[in-house]
């Protein structure tokens, strides 16, 4: 399936970069949910484009419209339709990019697979601008979860090569907050103006960096997730890859805990005040599929913004000739630091999805 | 879902390591299939254990018994059910593991899930013997995508901090098929003796290692996979975790790409005698969630093997205690070399997948 | 699930009667389908109100706006969402809505179930009005299967006791087109005449009646469906009783054929021309779960409205008291002509669902 | 999907009347249920053929072997995959039936669909015989609801013209075990002597009967379902046609209902004793596809059984000729008396997997 998802919470997801609208309707949502709609303009802000140089100057205002599923600012169990309308599209003309398939881009396999019919306005369906319903729908997952005392955060792990610290093995809600009220947030709080300069570079050079982005969810209780084919990593893996860009995805140490013996990757349990706890968290808090109680930590790898003016090698599929393609526009020379609240917004769906099994 | 997956290929997957049998049913296979079993039983055996000192001496047959849906050696199109009997199940006193929790399996999260009414004897259901059905599975998804041209093929990519080569970026067939001819398959083929020599370090320290294993997908066609969220990385990532001992599952250079810049990260298209490449397959053959028509190219990363015979500390759920525990047994002191093939099967049934819709 | 179904097909509803909108999301509709607005409204119009005294007097445009997956009218292979506004809502008072349950509607199920906070307004999201954005997308399915020699019609079977003929075993497209030129299509021409008396009778009295709908499609190829749990009949089955007021569903004679002996009800083959063929059709063209390439037949049987104005007697939620009823407004003394083109929608989505397959 | 159903409970059926097994696996049932085998037994034995002159006088022991999912008589959690052997299979021919096929039988559409690869040995996947495993799982499913207070029966309805009572709007748990103790359950208790004497008649005739099943829930709770695309009805339907020969499905009065006026067919609600109820239920329980409170009923209409020893008219596939055949063997003149427990199985099925929503 491509635009639904879920089992207890459903998603199904539209729109294009420059079509009418994009929007999501969430199935299966609780009735009664009273929604802060505030903190939900809080996280799509920090998804949003514009705001510094580090991404791309497009000023969109990600205004979300209800269209179904709330009344009187609380949900009703009906599916929830949320929309926003595209207002800032530039009306340039996109009949190069309907031949010339630029390098890392979905173009070319898009061509193949709907025949050329595709938008390719903004990137179309594919746009990391579909990322802005997914906040919104995250946004409400993690409301519902905070209720039931689970925290989600996320921080910048690394730019290209300038890494932060990993996460501690606990962490407090109110600690958890503060990381988040950073605009970027790294857990060292120094190696965001390195990470800073390294996108600085790239952008001078016409160019783009990727990064890594570590999550943590705290407090989610033992015996979630199954064995095999839904295990707590099928399920959030899932959710994780469909984000543009995302080329990785790993749980606890990740493949760190290849390099270990068996006496240090095996996490050792003991009762802290009658409570299970793990002296270590290689593992994730994920063994056999399932949670063990111990935060959830997963990291995903994210490559550079394709988007790049530099001239690229291609191909023209109309000509069926080797060509050089100079792209202008809006490029975000790094989209990991926007990133960080769509990694959060999608485990925090997932784990709402096996939260209600 | 814990014991189903798939739209077109459906899985169906049950059974415990010392129980009556483990087995798997196979919907939607098309009829007139006839089976290879020469084949399959070559790749059975490449995951079977008891072949060295590396993995555990219990000797399983691994005979699989077809229950329904073949016909005089072919497809029926009804649902196939194969079964192999547990034979060699010791029968010795599993009550110490119903109430210490060995580090690292699944022993504590599944506990809890089940309070207290999973079968613990050799796993259970947790085992890794249930891969065998897996691999039963995929070789016939191979054949089926063999006969699209569609090759599979894996190798050892590290043991601990020993590394293989990576893919290159083309492979003939016939290329493939000598590498899976090695019992261990490497690209260089003297890196084996030194991970056999980690590996062998390790079972004298009553340890165990992990490692990392690199699949290649030959000949896949553009245009194969979804954006969002049926991606093929998401469709086969779904299923790699649920591989036990998999902690993470990357595409193209993984992570790696994370450390590039956007310009080299970006696989430049030309045409090749008229048919589309890619200078470089640093995302692995997909792009946008979409085949690009470059081999698809995978890594999953497999944590050291939690049973060891070293002491551990850990807790008695019953006692309520903190507590030593010695595990002994059987135990592989690392299941990378057997998992390559349970690697290429999933991936294989992963592809089928998508290719019928 | 609630909102959202189908493998090959996705269907996605949302909206309630007195919101924003109502709307649909079609997803993996084939890319280069250009869209025949003109046919669209023509159904759309076909299950539309006010047009008579047989139904509600609401007026409503019922205007489609396509917000993605469609670019210069022809679709892109991305999601399709359509909306329609809400223009038409009376800000009535609804709270006694809140309180006293009216018979025969979902208000005390809905009650229980979203603990009071669903939008009881015009029904919220169980309206017949949600059936709107079901024949949009029934009407697009309906294109892409006429392209492939599939037509679709129904008629009204009967009303009360007043019955229709039963289709003919074998009907051209032309004389089934014919057919849905009819306002109010019947194969006996004369007989609506009396239905429409009936329904009137039933208007006067501040009654309502149902009937039923009998519904064909010529030219399914045999060998689609399956055997067990995705049977033709399960999948249309599935579709069919979520049109709200659906009390029934068959096949063929449906319970008629319960009354026959073997002899009778197994339709025999032969070869009419080198084309397979029966002579009788009272499987309604499916064996085993499974076309055998006759007319699939079906029949959906519609409760009479449950919106009537004669006093009622029910509870009051609130005082927990016994109550009398009086409901005012907009009523359709008969749904059933307005429900045949959505009957057609409902078939066609699930027969372009099971042939993507 | 053909072959798997479900979301929190998991089926996954397969086998072939003729093949060495037949079974199910089933999957998410919740860990530490105590298995009644006597009570499973008691089930399988309704179901069993050869015990009268009515049904056919293959005889089966349907002895269920447990492969997993069950440890010292209690479910683990894991999936449960349950076998029975084939015994008593016939080495007659079948070639026969490779090439004429049998109207009624779904040999035509299969031949298509699997391209005469198909087993066509006693009717091959496409068996009655596979109703087996579904009154083992359903028997399972009525042991966890009788937990919960929920009790589930059925009675035949009618055997051609032969009508028995309908339920009566209310029973006791007590007054519905007596019932499910006949051995062939009818409200009337003489009507079934009359039903034997039609379905007599039919045997001396090498003719077959049909006839309809009426299924009674009591005591589930309001709020259970959904609109639309998982409406109870919806759920329950896809499964019930799943079912061979169910050719209807209907709830409340089914068709019926579309004779009555609104006024007649809406439940008017009142408070008993402070619990909700209505005076009447012509919806069967059910209203928006949501339960109400009030015992759910439906009823499924069986065709004749298709095997009849009578000369038929059909086709040779392979000469391309207009053939007669004569099959001979062991036939069910009836059906509808075994089919009572398979009904009162998938509803079980039906109402524990929508349970755990």
């Amino acid at each position: 399936m491509s635009s639904t998802w879920g089992t207890n919470i459903e998603l199904s997801i539209f729109g294009e970069s420059h079509g009418q609208a994009i929007g999501i309707v969430i199935g299966h949502l609780p009735a009664g949910i009273k929604l802060d709609m505030e903190d939900i303009q809080k996280n799509m802000k920090r998804r949003a484009p514009g705001q510094n140089k580090m991404s791309t100057p497009r000023k969109e205002t990600d205004e979300v419209h209800i269209m179904s599923g709330v009344l009187d600012g609380i949900t009703t169990g009906a599916p929830l339709c949320a929309m926003i309308y595209n207002s800032n599209q530039h009306s340039k003309d996109y009949s190069l990019l309907k031949e010339c398939m630029r390098p890392g881009h979905s173009d070319y396999p898009a061509y193949i697979k709907y025949k050329g019919f595709h938008d390719v306005r903004g990137g179309g369906h594919f746009s990391g601008r579909l990322t802005a319903p997914i906040v919104f729908a995250g946004s409400i997952a993690r409301q519902i979860l905070r209720q039931k005392g689970i925290v989600i955060g996320a921080h910048i792990q690394s730019i290209k090569d300038i890494k932060d610290k990993r996460f501690p093995i606990h962490m407090s809600h109110e600690e958890m907050d503060d990381l988040l009220k950073q605009q970027y947030p790294t857990l060292n709080k120094d190696i965001f103006e390195k990470m800073q300069t390294e996108i600085e570079k790239a952008r001078m050079n016409q160019d783009s960096v990727g990064g890594t982005i570590e999550c943590m969810v705290l407090n989610v209780p033992a015996g979630l997730g199954n064995p095999f084919f839904d295990s707590i990593e099928s399920h959030l893996s899932s959710l994780l890859f469909s984000i543009p860009a995302v080329k990785s995805v790993s749980f606890g140490l990740g493949e760190d805990i290849t390099k270990l013996y068996g006496h240090q990757s095996n996490d050792c349990y003991y009762f802290d005040e009658g409570q299970v706890k793990t002296k270590t968290n290689h593992n994730g808090g994920i063994i056999g599929g399932i949670s063990n109680g111990m935060p959830i930590v997963l990291t995903v790898g994210i490559k550079p913004t394709p988007s790049i003016s530099q001239t690229q090698e291609t191909i023209n599929v109309k000509t069926q000739e080797n060509v050089e393609l100079n792209i202008t526009g809006r490029h975000d020379p790094c989209i990991v630091p926007r990133a960080v609240v769509v990694v959060e917004s999608m485990v925090a769906l997932g784990i709402l999805d096996m939260m209600n099994q």
